[in-house]
């Protein structure tokens, strides 16, 4: 396509980039933003505002804007209980089913030898010192039913078993090959509180 | 999903108003944009130089940097021939064929009344403008064998009938890989009223 302007297939290359959207819907996706002349000034700016204020949470490493997630800087939270995650969009989920009052521990991803995502990779070093530093009680494990959430799972609970904490996972319920991003919230708040000591 | 920081809801937002993302995907887009963060800078600044630069050839409604865009700007194209398309995707479909060397007519979409698209909507003014001034002799119907490509082109012959120009459609038959035996009737009909001496 060495007709299409430079601007047009510059942009397309940013939306093949995306997980799970390939040229053909790139394209797609252009042009039609590209008939919509003020969206694509917003959708600029949108962008715009996230670069200049993402950060992470110095806590959790969930996403926020600044400081302390609002999750961490809830004074109501239960400090004691971590849930361990594995992405941003199983914080939302779990958050859904109103049944969690403590805080999260975002791993950024789980373990994962063939594709080099080893646990020195993940927030495990972080959790460890968090663990240690909070005295915190619990950790629940809130992993995908995956190979590579068990796997994670699996290593966690090893590497956790000596430091005095409680350690539990989500009820088995949840259907095995199931993301818990897209678990229905009615299984997922069953999972929360039917967990089990590992 | 109240505890995410406004930024990140606003760039959701935007993904979701894309045509086939739904709040989900896009809630999953921004997440994987969201960790890589050169990514997102480069992402509002080829929407930027988008807003910026885009522009609509004079001639033939294409999307364009500036002027006349690149296949109207080309000498070596026949300008007597122009081939009729509703999207900017028809005219990257058929210049991969590399069989057109005629100019194209961008409609911007296709008459459906009952979404309240009628001729007035469509560049079909500037269509008949454009068969006048320039003198063109054929022009091709190359519209979606849908309703409203059916409707658009009936309106369109019966229209530029009285102009003396050639008008001309794509012809009907087996797409190359399909099954005699899946393929529906009116296909088959077409193809087989027109089928070709070897």
């Amino acid at each position: 396509m060495k007709h299409l302007p430079d601007f047009i297939q510059k942009l397309i290359d940013e939306f093949d980039k995306l997980p799970g959207i390939g040229p053909k819907t790139a394209t797609r996706l252009v042009f039609d933003l590209l008939h919509r002349q003020n969206d694509i000034k917003e959708f600029a700016n949108a962008l715009n505002n996230a670069y200049q204020q993402i950060s992470f949470c110095p806590e959790c490493f969930n996403l926020t804007d600044d400081g302390l997630c609002s999750i961490c800087a809830n004074p109501s939270r239960d400090k004691n209980i971590v849930c361990i995650v594995a992405h941003n969009q199983d914080v939302e989920a779990i958050e859904k089913t109103a049944e969690f009052d403590g805080v999260y521990h975002l791993l950024n991803g789980l373990l994962s030898p063939l594709e080099g995502i080893t646990p020195d990779k993940l927030k495990i070093k972080e959790l460890t010192r968090r663990i240690e530093k909070n005295g915190i009680k619990e950790v629940i494990l809130a992993l995908d039913q995956s190979m590579e959430g068990e796997a994670t799972a699996i290593y966690l609970s090893k590497l956790l078993k000596d430091h005095g904490v409680t350690i539990t996972q989500l009820a088995r319920g949840i259907p095995m090959g199931a993301n818990i991003e897209y678990t229905d919230e009615v299984t997922l708040s069953s999972a929360l509180k039917n967990r089990k000591k590992i």
